[in-house]
């Protein structure tokens, strides 16, 4: 990343049909009002007729404008005109993310550890989970833990009473080894903003004990998938996916400690991406312009 | 691998139940034969009541027995009283393989080629390919070509050609893109003994195109798979499988030149493990005691 | 990549000090010259006094000038105020690339390969070759194949006769495993045009021997490096690198093997980066905008 | 794994010059005396006067034999006569294994947390560090932490005092970022029982700050590598390594960052092998007898 203070940088993320002169608009844009460009990345899926992304990173010290009027007067000159979906994020906003739990911690602690050492710039106001069980870990984090219990009868009240405690209060949410689908309605409170991870490389292995179906089908790798979630269970736009290699000398016990360390390097790529504005949902697939 | 003259090289693989002394009861009758074990490679499901699988590599200069005789006598003495599925094949021996091809010839290619450098020691008695297309090509390595053209018609008669070529003179198939669906009937005539290798990790993206599925899916990561081919399509025992890293940058071409480059990679994989003796079939799972 | 016809694609490379606006400024010259960028991707060092480097791709239809009238108006109006060192390539015109090989065949024949099936778009006018050995493979490819033997004694004689062949006929070279160290002064007719593959992870195992060197060491990894040549053996700016598994299991003989075969995917990825305008070298590094 | 009572596991390590019958003689003695054999794994450099190496796991609960019994009788009728090297270790004895740290956390909770969640069996009897600032971090774990200075001045009395801490109580040493070098006395009391993690790909970029020699000399991938200390600082016999991309879009402590998330996994993967007893040094390399 290019070496800068974080508190006057800010992101502008565009999608638009492509066309001759967006990167000129934008750019000249940002000169015009005393911004300077220290990252550029783009995108297009068709020389003819195609879409256009780009991701922006800018400087802020010497910005003519309040950042309000700058959108402002950006949808207006160009944005509006141009036919973007766009957005600005302020790096120094740091986002608010909830991060929901049941009962396995590697996922959730490599979060809260990675965040605690500086590599996640979020802010998590809270941690939900069904389970009371790692109430002490999320204390000792310093983080608000809420024990919520799902049961099938209780479903709908239970997620009312998370949607509650998020409203005004969550950007996002980290779903690090949540054991409960979340409903179609709560979902939409959050579009593109909630990260699962899931255990295996999707689309293969979709559903339940995904380590078990690998060891039977005796595949040579394993394989860990973040994506948005939608109300297509295991379906939604993929971020991050890695694997390992595993060999007939696994069983499925090995398999699944095996996966679930690279379900912890995945879900932090993922969450990272995100926070630095890095991704782009277009449809069912993520453009993600990622620093490695 | 062991430094030795694979002309004096033998392979022993064994399936059966797990109990004790199967490897005592083999390494004494083969010491007492003269034959110096230089590689011993064993696997148990489990600790009780499992299954065992044991790949062994001895040296024969000092053999007291002819092989037929060894082998005999090991039928009697071990295979038979331990229940044991097993085969001895000799380096020396090189296995006779046919290789199919259709049009695509980068996985065909990479065979001939590493075929010719030594680095997959096999004999190939001749090509097949339902078109005429890659007959220069396996001119230019000596290897006669045989153009067998399929329609849904001449399925049948062609197959019948094909095993009727194949007869008495190949051990075994590797299917470099042959872009024709064997018969069962066809296929038991080789049973675990015909490589194909499928571009995509399998099993997601079974069937037709699994590029332009990976790009319609999004993944992240696209791959390649080589099995035995069974009378189901696509879920044959999986004997190798890899991936390479595929960004929203690349379009559905360029996830073909992609993918077909890990294809060769992993085919070449494959055979090389089939030659050596390195992959015993378990119901749908092989064990492949490689090298790496 | 995006979708294009690759005979209207032009790709401007630029490095500068770092400043606002460079941006604006040379999509706003390209936008109204008529030319469609399609794909950006840019680098700054530091977001304060850095280094700024910049690949553009755009579409050449619909143009207002001369392609030379373009990068006169360029230089006066953008380059040379903004201090930049830039050069704009057309896809159009294939560059051409000698091949320098010497026995091993493994890293020519796959860049032949990959070249004959359009993955590596170049002209190769001819190879050069101090043994005899591949003059065959070379005519398969219909590519002229020049034997000039290197002793001691006639190194210099053979470097000013290899120099005739490539004046004005050549724009690069391709050094697949040619085992002579080209002189400093042969080198300065190409700077950062030549490209080497080295057989080990540099900077580990400069020199000789690099498998047994790794072998002695029990290394776990074992990597090939492709890189543009300097007058300092080893150590020129570094394009590619990968790396595969090595277990004790690998005798030296086995190390090479693996060895060679990463040596042909990196070279072809090194080589594809060169050819489409990828690299940008700064002092002794490489900024690489590539697509994985 | 096998699927197995760990408390019933013995593993047995050799190494012989090699010679016919070995595995004969090993493994009728331990069926002799009531051992089920569940794993093997076998290594010999050559087939004709080479080395020979021997991992064998078994069961113990149908010996005949006391363990004690087991051994001297095994030193006796085998080890002697075959000039072997041997130990046999029982997976219910956890190794007791210190962790050195100094301020770095990373790969110090990362071994805190996988030993806490029973990935590496063992027992820490305590933690010793030059700096107090982890002393919370190892209090949440409930192991206790020596916080040791060391200066210059001070460096011969604080070995010192850690051996005698050490004394009867420590089968091994982590040093999980330690950033004291070792003496050569102190390291002789535990030979090839000091497992360090050194933050690059050995033997590239020794010594001080590998992430800055990296960075300078633009390597396109990162690494880490578990060794066993030696004398010779940093080339003890390596244990474990990987690596990851490292585009030039990350700056030196991006690569920081990288860097350190991969010396996790190395330093654990080493660690568990260890554990193990999968792991034989010979001369300056190792045989690591792994399970992927």
């Amino acid at each position: 990343m290019v070496k800068a203070d974080l508190s006057t940088v800010a992101r502008l993320l565009i999608t638009c049909p492509d066309q001759k002169g967006i990167i000129a608009a934008v750019t000249s844009f940002l000169k015009d009002h005393g911004a300077n460009i220290t990252d550029l990345d783009q995108h297009s899926t068709d020389a003819q007729g195609g879409k256009f992304f780009m991701r922006l990173e800018f400087q802020t010290p010497q910005l003519d404008l309040s950042s309000k009027k700058l959108e402002t007067q950006f949808a207006k000159e160009v944005g509006t005109p141009l036919k973007m979906d766009w957005q600005i994020h302020y790096a120094a906003n740091l986002r608010r993310m909830a991060v929901f739990v049941s009962k396995y911690d590697h996922a959730f602690l490599e979060v809260l550890w990675r965040w605690s050492r500086q590599e996640l710039p979020m802010i998590i106001p809270f941690i939900v989970s069904n389970h009371p069980d790692l109430a002490q870990a999320a204390k000792h984090f310093n983080i608000p833990y809420h024990h919520i219990p799902v049961t099938k009868e209780t479903k709908a009240k239970a997620e009312s009473e998370i949607l509650k405690l998020c409203e005004g209060k969550v950007e996002g949410i980290i779903l690090a080894r949540y054991m409960q689908i979340l409903s179609e309605d709560f979902i939409e409170h959050f579009p593109n903003k909630i990260i699962n991870i899931h255990h295996s490389f999707l689309p293969a292995f979709i559903g339940a004990n995904p380590y078990q179906q690998a060891y039977d089908k005796g595949v040579k790798l394993i394989g860990a998938t973040a994506h948005y979630v939608t109300k297509d269970l295991d379906m939604g736009p993929i971020i991050a996916q890695d694997v390992a290699r595993a060999s007939h000398r696994l069983n499925a016990e090995d398999l699944r400690i095996l996966g679930q360390n690279i379900e912890r390097t995945v879900l932090a790529k993922a969450i990272k991406a995100h926070l630095e504005d890095r991704i782009i949902v277009d449809g069912n697939k993520t453009i993600v312009f990622d620093l490695e």
